[in-house]
């Protein structure tokens, strides 16, 4: 507050209660140790995008950024999942944390400034999750494949539930590719550059809403 | 070529020449020391964006991400301007070396495949840039400045030369947007979330191609 806002006694600073309401915030005293705050929590967080995102759990790194970016640009259910080119140690890297994830959300709610953190689940089997789970999750939704070479443009401009899945870097088997058409996606691409996870998300989100 | 590639003699990989064109090269030699490939470089590198981008510059590790992330994506032009809420100390940022812009556009252009750097071209005067060079730049353009709070939704899907302008944290001031709107500049935003600057350009690209 003190560092980043700069703020001093009498200011009024926008805040949100984690999980509530938005409004503002006078402050009536700060020091080193104790911050108080008169709350006025009026208005609603802004509304989430009807997207779920199947992720490939990315690497450690763009793991922390693609999860603060889905959050600030509304995503509201993220499962990160694995996949045949996912490395095995990203699933034991620290950043796995239960921490260090909600810090991640926390950091994408602060940037854009919503309350309501996505939801977050992980399913470590590929198989069971694409054939038990996804047909359900799918069901009375847009689902596509972000599959670069399927020379089928991204739709554009959809109103209704979408779930989008995102492969790891080096893109997702033919085997993985079969199984996620069988439970409803349909592939499609950006054009012929191939993008980072985090690039690739956010330029998929603002072409799709 | 050894530890990402694990390559090895007799391999055909995808690689293109920095400016030039792109294609496949035959492992002919890999020791610790030395790379022989054979050439055949018959492919155009993929085309890019009529877009030309005119960024408040971001804190130095933003930059980084952003210039390699708007390289990936193909934008074909690159300013990077001063704004009233860039603190100057990131103007002498060691990852303002030629060297480091270098770097992580070639990140970029590998990540995407791609051969052709964009341009990039430094402001550190605003004033002057907006009323002497805008308005040329802007010219037979769509001229688009992302402006959160503008209330106007971002245009979808334009085929022509597009000018994109991208303020810092914390946003243009108000003499700013002026002097922008009198370049020819419409402010625009993608609702009410605001969010980081390689999140909000990839999501404008996204959107705009």
């Amino acid at each position: 507050m003190r560092e980043i806002h700069r703020a001093e006694t009498g200011d009024t600073l926008k805040v949100g209660l984690l999980g509530g309401s938005m409004g503002s915030g006078r402050v009536m005293l700060l020091d080193s140790q104790c911050l108080e705050l008169d709350l006025t929590l009026d208005q609603p967080p802004p509304p989430k995008l009807p997207l779920t995102l199947v992720l490939a759990l990315p690497r450690p790194k763009v793991l922390n950024r693609v999860l603060a970016s889905a959050t600030s640009l509304g995503v509201a259910r993220i499962y990160l999942i694995n996949a045949w080119k996912v490395e095995k140690s990203y699933w034991k890297s620290p950043r796995m944390s239960e921490a260090n994830l909600l810090e991640q959300r926390i950091l994408g709610l602060e940037q854009a400034r919503d309350t309501i953190l996505p939801e977050l689940h992980f399913r470590r089997l590929f198989r069971p999750f694409a054939e038990d789970e996804l047909p359900g999750l799918t069901q009375d939704t847009v689902a596509l494949v972000g599959h670069p070479g399927s020379s089928v443009p991204c739709p554009r401009q959809s109103t209704g539930p979408i779930t989008l899945a995102v492969g790891p870097e080096g893109g997702w088997i033919e085997a993985e590719l079969a199984s996620l058409q069988a439970a409803g996606f349909r592939p499609v691409d950006l054009g012929p550059r191939i993008l980072r996870t985090e690039t690739a998300v956010a330029a998929l989100v603002g072409r799709l809403f």
